[in-house]
């Protein structure tokens, strides 16, 4: 399984490709962040992003796509914004026919570290360590390697658990 | 000026194309409701209607985008869903090439019919007899050719303000 993180922002949008096998590992693909001019308008910076991201699936085929989930917190406003993005990331998602899978930022940060309200460096540290890269990733590219990981580790273990009943599995991943 | 008001939803997506004479007349060339699959997923619903209003656009080729701003009210996941549906139309706008202008909900029910609190069906009754229709369309349709026609207006009301010093005119549509 080839699984594509998204990580969608109005101003910059991380992306992810990660394998993970059959045996759970995971191993690095390729991951960076998409930023458009700052000075564009709304429709001009997600467009743009839209077309990159297009790209990416174009080029890399992943068969999955793994986003965050969206929630309105202390600034409804940026919330908005959030969503916006989320909304044209999920449009290339459906034009691609890719299947997305979304979790919670809590669910991520459980997934990839053991804590639910890890502070952001040290998911970035756990995510490059657990894919054998050398330096963590700028943050919005991190953050797309943590929801393409969790897609990884949440997946097989809803299979397992289907299949075997059994606890879930601890990540593992392939050294690079 | 050809305007293509978009009503974004995540279930419907109303569109409407209407020409504006720089006499301030306006006149209806097309609306409609696109309408994917109400079973399918997220992203294969936002997926279609990006690809329908691509056609919309390359057929048609309005010379500029309106679309209703999004707030998050009593229910915000609600509101997250039309800014999702809201995010892909602006990509869409963006990979076409269009500006998009946004207005707020009030100012098209006041530019329309002079009220800002007016009701759907009012709205709707009066963008139709503007624009010289038999019958009022959609519900989400006539919400696109109420945000088209307040373009419309408000675009005039700029430029005779920013030229003239004016007062704003009122809405005047050619028979159909």
């Amino acid at each position: 399984m080839r699984v594509l993180g998204v990580d969608p922002g109005s101003r910059l949008c991380g992306y992810a490709v990660i394998d993970v096998s059959d045996r759970r590992a995971c191993s690095y693909v390729e991951c960076g962040v998409l930023s458009p001019e700052r000075t564009g308008s709304a429709e001009t910076r997600l467009g743009s992003i839209a077309c990159w991201l297009t790209d990416v699936i174009n080029e890399l085929r992943p068969t999955v796509m793994a986003v965050e989930d969206v929630f309105v917190g202390k600034n409804p406003r940026s919330g908005l914004a959030l969503a916006q993005a989320r909304g044209s990331v999920l449009a290339v998602a459906g034009l691609s026919g890719l299947v997305v899978y979304s979790y919670a930022p809590a669910l991520i940060k459980q997934s990839v570290t053991g804590k639910g309200n890890a502070p952001k460096m040290q998911v970035a540290n756990m995510v490059s360590a657990l894919l054998g890269l050398r330096t963590p990733p700028e943050a919005d590219a991190a953050d797309a390697l943590a929801v393409a990981t969790t897609h990884g580790v949440r997946f097989d273990i809803d299979r397992r658990t289907q299949s075997h009943g059994g606890r879930p599995p601890a990540v593992k991943a392939l050294q690079r």
